[in-house]
């Protein structure tokens, strides 16, 4: 997620997608210089963030908790992009900055480009190896495989890549970018045609969805945690902040069951944070929301009712097992359960 | 409607709806000097306004439609306020003006107050008579009766109007208001105060509709019309725009059915117009929507489903009757049917 797409709104040209700047890959082999190695990398997320979340996800239902650490930004970016306000001093308890630009600017001095989460950054050099979203859960589902739990599920399985990725491709454009081309419109013509996009894809989706628990194959893969991702963050930003809101998910009974079998499911609902998530919405893009103000909705008391959709079948983690618990300090406030006294998080 | 709110999120001090500043009343003795007359007096209305909107309906179940004719303002207002861009030659037909602030300069030479709906004007001055959104319908349901139509339903019952005004009093602070005052907030704890007491007000309203069709007696009363005016622009505009987004009316059994048995109802949906209305807010509101993009949504297909309200039983026009068919050339797109081909209108 770009540091700068906050002002999007300003500009005069369609919304565009930063391609990631930096696309080593980490693999088994080493080959772009960088093996994987336990312990040696940070992940870099925010969980505001779609894209980050996706890799948050995989590194859960792959058991890469302990392999790959993690750092969890300030959900709320001030000029100089994201930061490590959330920790003891402002800093990264591990990479020791308070900046990812930081991480960056090792990598590259003075780079010009915008900072985003997801990274991978190399600890012993503190140096970015990659900010590559498309490619990074990818690579942790086929490359750190050696890494991975025992029961660690198939992500991508090799006979079904061709599907996922035809999936996959169709939910990027409309979907998981659908609601930014959406709100960042400049144009009412240019919000119109992403909006029904979105919607139009959204109704295949439903179709599709109808009588199969997951995306592609009888299991959970590469494909669902990416529809996921979008979906969470659907009726408390996308339908109201990016205009997206011919309908609340809560109205869709398919999808809305779908996501909610994701969400109950160890390894999706436990990284998810509501309050980073409308926090940052709402607060950074001032371009779209002048106030800032964060609005006391959705009700989020829904996302742990009964779904059902174990009736469809399914095999959730095919022959593999459900991840453990999330490990402690990286748990979330759950939605559906009365938030603690005092937090004032998570849920309305 | 005050041609100025649109504005207010620039400013500094909680959200204060301006009172009416001119507050003759039409009578039937005429005592303020303006006398129940037919063909005497223009009302101008914008379809947008919640405030003028009551009057429009008023009307409507009353007969007055030949009584007091209408005139309908361009949903989008500009710098000059209220606008007859809809009328032949960008002037109303009837008073001549373009401008509605014209009628307030008649009255009150460079008038330095805002410029609102609903307004009554005396047609041969041409000045406006009247601003006073909370005494207009008041005083078309009591003053207005020799000019009523048969069967016309009595809307402000003598022996009811303690428990009328009641009602009215809590609708307007926390309903009819409060949108605006959770729309309009400049800050977090502004916001959060309205929207939290607009949906504290909204449930104890689920509960005084749960089992009886109507807000007050049996029938249809003044208190039925004010809260029809902002429940039937709450998802189109309040849950999004305003942030009131706790959840949509759609959400809400009870509301949900008591806001479809009304707009069913003769008098009430063939006012309303959600291509006015949505522009209307989303365009004006610069100050919290600077894109000045409408939304495509919401679905509106589903306000002409069955309510099951009747099963309460209530007498909908008490001994009365329901008001013929709408007056040529005031017909709404509807809600709920295919919009006519290349308007683009009202419906998604």
């Amino acid at each position: 997620m770009s540091g700068t797409e906050g002002n999007r709104a300003y500009g005069r040209k369609p919304f565009r997608r930063s391609k990631s700047h930096f696309t080593d890959r980490i693999t088994a082999d080493g080959r772009d210089g960088w093996p994987v190695e336990p312990g040696r990398y940070r992940l870099v997320v925010s969980r505001a963030c779609p894209w980050a979340s996706r890799v948050v996800i995989s590194r859960r239902l792959l058991g890469l908790e302990d392999a790959l650490s993690m750092a969890v930004t300030d959900p709320v970016q001030d000029d100089r992009s994201w930061r490590f306000t959330l920790d003891p001093g402002g800093r990264d308890p591990v990479l020791g900055i308070g900046f990812l630009s930081e991480a960056y600017d090792a990598r590259e001095p003075e780079y010009p480009g915008g900072v985003s989460v997801p990274a991978i950054v190399d600890v012993p050099s503190g140096r970015l190896v990659t900010n590559d979203y498309q490619r990074i859960t990818l690579d942790l589902a086929t490359e750190w495989t050696a890494l991975h739990r025992d029961g660690a599920p198939d992500l991508y399985p090799a006979r079904l890549r061709d599907e996922i990725d035809e999936v996959m491709a169709d939910v990027y454009e409309d979907v998981n970018n659908g609601v930014y081309r959406a709100g960042f419109a400049t144009d009412q013509e240019e919000y119109a045609e992403a909006c029904e996009r979105l919607f139009r894809r959204l109704e295949l989706l439903t179709e599709r969805l109808g009588n199969r628990r997951y995306l592609v194959g009888d299991t959970i893969t590469e494909a669902d945690i990416r529809l996921f991702t979008t979906l969470v963050r659907f009726d408390a930003v996308y339908h109201g902040h990016f205009k997206c809101n011919r309908w609340k998910l809560t109205e869709n009974q398919v999808l809305w069951a779908y996501v909610r079998d994701l969400y109950q499911t160890p390894g999706f609902g436990d990284t998810v944070d509501f309050d980073h998530i409308k926090r940052h919405y709402y607060q950074v893009h001032t371009g779209i929301n002048p106030t800032g103000i964060v609005p006391l909705g959705p009700d989020l008391s829904g996302w742990l009712t009964p779904h059902r959709r174990e009736e469809l079948g399914g095999r959730p983690f095919g022959d593999g097992t459900p991840p453990g618990p999330i490990p402690e300090g990286e748990e979330v406030p759950a939605a559906g359960r009365p938030p603690e006294k005092g937090t004032g998080r998570g849920t309305t």
